[in-house]
């Protein structure tokens, strides 16, 4: 129940307050990726709680910038574990040693590395993996990637948005992770967002 | 009493988990830039908002990346006010209208853009800068700058870490901003961290 009603109130801020932009693009820089709802920020971090509870982790991957609200108002829930967030452009010189994943933007039509000082990601280390989209799946499998690379356990993949119509769920899927996420969009056709039906 | 337990605690963080580089830099990448400790991460918030209480912010303004974890623990304590992020590497096509300041980066030797779109700063908005460290005040004079052009009240200005001995703390000051830290450090020489007393 308390799923549906936060899926609900996500679907109706994506289609009150989201914008779609040339190249099949939504951006919810209204509430989550540069204006911050912070009182939903908390709901989403309680339904992530919600959906992910019984995977217990022991701490939650991320990756800068947007990735970093979503992590840390999910921690709080899971007694404060720590977030850990992937960096896009680290100064090397600073970093000591990273894994390093190198990924795909889809909205930038670049690549670019996902880095982790080697210092927060240990052997045995039960991960659960959040970020704001999936769409190609790139930024997860890059994170997935560092986790394997670190010998960490995955226990889930989380993402407030899928874009179901587009690779990344089953892609991740395939790979044997589970992944959940908020609100699944099965098409932003001729500028309608729908839904996937429950 | 508050406020010195929290510095307190913030203080022996930094000595016990800060890592000091090359060329006078603090990293603090243990539980706030890379790795965040999330429940200290509330006691941070806890205290900018006893801090700044009486300013009574609307919004809090920060920039990406660390910035946001920072600004959303702090916005909690204030019922839930938004919290807007300067955008570093903002994809422009995607941006709409936005606020730009240029920004000398001290440990990246380079300069950027902070950008903000104008939909998310108004005029007459109470608005709190925060960010994580105060050095030689260029991220925070940027965004100090992108608010007298949206024509809102800086109401004040924190951070988490200010590095007293360079200028930022005082070029702010001198600009007319109230500016409060959680821990203000006077030398980082021969790899010695030495605070402020109070």
């Amino acid at each position: 129940m308390l799923l549906l009603q936060c899926m609900k109130e996500l679907e109706n801020k994506i289609i009150k307050e989201g914008k779609i932009l040339e190249g099949d693009i939504l951006r919810i820089d209204n509430f989550l990726n540069h204006q911050i709802d912070t009182k939903f920020l908390d709901e989403i971090g309680k339904e992530f709680y919600r959906l992910f509870k019984d995977c217990k982790p022991e701490k939650i991957l991320t990756i800068e910038a947007s990735g970093i609200a979503i992590a840390c108002a999910t921690a709080r829930y899971f007694d404060y574990i720590p977030v850990v967030f992937g960096k896009k452009n680290m100064a090397l010189n600073l970093a000591g040693e990273t894994y390093v994943a190198s990924v795909i933007s889809y909205t930038r039509n670049a690549t670019y590395n996902i880095r982790v000082a080697k210092d927060y990601l240990r052997s045995g280390d039960r991960v659960l993996i959040l970020d704001d989209f999936l769409a190609n799946g790139e930024a997860i499998r890059g994170l997935i990637d560092i986790c394997n690379e670190a010998e960490c356990i995955v226990v889930g993949c989380g993402a407030v948005v899928s874009k179901s119509y587009q690779s990344g769920e089953k892609r991740i899927k395939d790979l044997g992770y589970d992944v959940k996420a908020l609100a699944r969009i099965k098409s932003l056709k001729d500028g309608v967002i729908e839904f996937e039906e429950e």
